[in-house]
């Protein structure tokens, strides 16, 4: 088993918190993002859409998408669990997962792809949708930051991937400004307490 | 237990397609887009994003994103299997699944939100991002059709979550005009399969 994996990219880390959280090792192989290594051979016939992370099992499978490579160890190692226990919590899970992906990680990537000099030359930037973005990514925080008042976690009383997804928006947010702000105090609790997780080193 | 559903969106259609699937019958709350419902009280006290379709069982738990609502749904009735079997199966299964989602779905209706009249005035439209998306999702559709070739189905030999994915956005592409182009042959023998299904009425 390998996990491909880049320590300059988002989604990755998603996939190194989790593993911290469960406590399982698994070998990886930094991909060069910068040289465009995820973007071509051989790379890219493993994962013919070049993103990253990826884990490659040892019959030769390939799971790419950050959360299908969660999916996968969810269900080889339950514990502690990450995406629900019963129907319902899986379900709940699963919403706020969601919510933090399209809400905050989405606006979050969304900004800096269209707006960052790391893309330009590289994809048609569209500036205008970029700061949509922004604005966006902003205005769920304020949201989130009430919604965070009513629990300790984003999905309940349970840290869960909906904390890592939307952990990693907000930290890789800094760099498009999309930040938590100091009104944002149910945010900034929350925050200090998954990001002094050991995990959050991942 | 209740669904609140509309007839007009994409997103629901994937639970009721899902639902058919499972032979699930869920008693629904159809909800007006046209005249604003989903985005003001009642509704958007039960969900506050207010997306559609949600899902409001017996005790009050509200789940919305069609995904999740599947996934309980999965947890309450596994069989038939449409998130996969075992762990490397549901991860490949996720991969396929949230590939239609952000390749194709999220193109479909990034081109409808910022092209169309539907959304004038109702949000702030990039035109310029709309035609990316469309552009994007074309390429996707002839990407798509070369992997189809070598299975019968988006996930392998069985149908899957992916496979509605991918059908809700084929289907609802037509208003912004990404169709499967005449040439794309496996993309068509998929298509012809999954749509003379009793479920894609739903």
């Amino acid at each position: 088993m390998k996990l491909y994996d880049s320590k300059l990219a988002p989604n990755p880390r998603r996939v190194r918190i989790f593993l911290a959280e469960k406590g399982i090792s698994v070998p990886t192989v930094q991909v060069d993002i910068g040289k465009g290594e995820s973007r071509k051979p051989p790379y890219i016939e493993k994962n013919p859409l070049g993103g990253l992370p990826m884990l490659e099992l040892d019959d030769g499978t390939c799971i790419a998408e950050s959360v299908a490579i969660c999916r996968y160890f969810e269900a080889t190692q339950p514990n502690p669990p990450l995406m629900g226990t019963d129907a319902a919590d899986q379900g709940v899970v699963e919403m706020w997962q969601r919510r933090m992906e399209f809400e905050l990680f989405r606006n979050v990537t969304g900004c800096f792809q269209n707006t960052h000099d790391f893309f330009k030359g590289r994809i048609e930037q569209v500036p205008a949708y970029g700061e949509i973005c922004r604005k966006a990514g902003r205005a769920r925080l304020a949201w989130l930051d009430g919604e965070i008042a009513k629990r300790p976690f984003i999905a309940g009383g349970r840290y869960t991937i909906a904390d890592i997804t939307a952990l990693c928006a907000i930290d890789f947010g800094r760099v498009v400004d999309i930040r938590i702000a100091d009104d944002q105090k149910n945010l900034a609790r929350w925050y200090e307490t998954v990001s002094t997780r050991p995990s959050a080193k991942a």
